[in-house]
């Protein structure tokens, strides 16, 4: 792990040697386990956050002229597997003392550019093999390919029209679509899409996870630094949050490649991920962290 | 055309009927014949504007690791048939008074984006008809698309990083940001590419210029608005040229269909097209208009 995420951003950020095993931390120890409420209340307030998020979409979306354009749209936007990252944005914005609002807008615009990388992924192309899992394509390639070329334009129309009138908050939204613009980009995603085609070293746990900080990791940790950029963090705190938002991301990415014969060694990394997010989070002093850890002490544990 | 262009930008802009004849304006008769001494410096200035576009994508695009990731985006971005929406932004920002620094990052953003369209509207898909000119892909399909899009996210990083300190452009960047998205999203260039889709209707003048007007006609319309907008020229300098770029943007658009039955009745529009972009420049007063309207009156005869 320590090579794959030593370049993240371009600087050595960790200098964790690779672990070999990570002992059950406290919180996940039956001392510790979640009670009912907790569960409840941990599910509440990411529901709150997707529901937030899905009503903006719908008004941004409408449904008008031509509707064979703007009904694929809206389909794919809202039947493409939700990730986590645009959720993370909202609570990140929110812990670091900003408002839900301030972040809605990024997080719809993650929803987007999202759905769009997913439904190029299952583009069925000449030269791609069959790997992915069958999803239901609502249209014919052509109009899943525009489709998804259509949405990224909105997803940065949307965020740049966010800018309100004596908000002063330009700037922001400048830093935030820069942060989206490499999340998706030929450094990130792509990057990560490039490597999962190389199919070779498929086996390779060092392969996985470069797979995975680059897809899942980067879009969450770019998720969790815009709400903080929006909220009005301090540089410290975007940082942490990123890394936060990192480890997720790339918890949530591995965790879809278990199930081969690399389960064991990767839950072991996948554990280790989840011991250092919840460190990122003890050094944020002075805020309450409680709803954005539920992340990785209780809703995985819930598959929320 | 009148129908096709009433609900350009939401709004009717013409209530020109079809033209059915248009007699040659003055220009472009013998009398006003271009000297060699106007289609030289004409020839001068827009290669001089490609050529500090190009110099600025060649150092926006260096080419590092991955390799197999960036060589394709460099290859791609430069090889592509030209679209002259770039040199536009370039020109229509001079034309107001600014600087050509002050649209050149614009201007690349620009070539990305149609670079990328161009690339996925040339992808093999399975539903696709093959009547597309063949072009000669370095690279497969998977990577043709992956370039594709990482190149858009990285046109909109190109704008939103060109906003200098103590420059106060942020907001006259935000806007090009969202000009940019419109022309090349669900309204704009993919109405354009949906539609062409629909080939039953191929032979329909009407829907020719519908497919023209969304696919090359807006591009040149926000081309020449973001010059303008960068150049800092007033809202109705902004609006003139946005009409000026989508006259000729059409014109592009339409001379590429000349060859088919329906020429005649084609080239009267594209005669029609000239004429209402040489009258957006005749309000114009007090700016030298001559170098961008050489685009239509020189240029154009001398396949620039």
């Amino acid at each position: 792990m320590a090579r794959a995420l030593s370049h993240f951003n371009g600087k050595p950020t960790l200098s964790l040697s690779k672990p070999n095993h990570y002992p059950p931390s406290p919180s996940s120890s039956s001392a510790h386990k979640p009670t009912t409420v907790a569960i409840a209340q941990t599910k509440s307030y990411w529901a709150s956050i997707e529901a937030d998020i899905e009503a903006h979409l719908r008004t941004a979306i409408p449904v008008r002229q031509p509707v064979a354009v703007f009904e694929p749209v809206r389909h794919l936007v809202l039947a493409v597997p939700k990730a986590k990252a645009p959720a993370l944005c909202v609570a990140a914005c929110e812990l670091v003392g900003g408002d839900r609002a301030q972040a809605v807008v990024a997080a719809s615009a993650l929803r987007l550019v999202h759905s769009a990388a997913h439904a190029h992924e299952h583009l069925p192309l000449m030269d791609r093999p069959n790997h992915k899992p069958a999803i239901h394509h609502a249209c014919g390639p052509n109009i899943e390919l525009l489709t998804g070329d259509g949405i990224v334009p909105f997803g940065f129309e949307l965020l740049a029209r966010s800018v309100g009138s004596g908000q002063n908050n330009s700037d922001r939204v400048l830093r935030v679509i820069i942060e989206i613009t490499r999340a998706i980009g030929s450094q990130g995603m792509i990057d990560g899409q490039y490597h999962e085609l190389q199919q070779g070293a498929r086996s390779n746990e060092e392969w996985i996870e470069h797979v995975c900080m680059k897809k899942e990791g980067e879009l969450h940790a770019c998720g969790a630094a815009c709400g903080a950029i929006l909220g009005g963090g301090s540089e410290e705190e975007i940082e942490k949050l990123r890394k936060f938002g990192l480890y997720v991301g790339m918890m949530e990415g591995m965790l879809n490649w278990v199930g081969g014969n690399e389960e064991v060694g990767l839950m072991d990394v996948v554990e280790g991920l989840r011991v250092m997010a919840i460190k990122e989070l003890e050094n944020l002093s002075g805020r309450n962290v409680e709803p954005i850890s539920s992340l990785v002490e209780v809703a995985s544990l819930c598959n929320l």
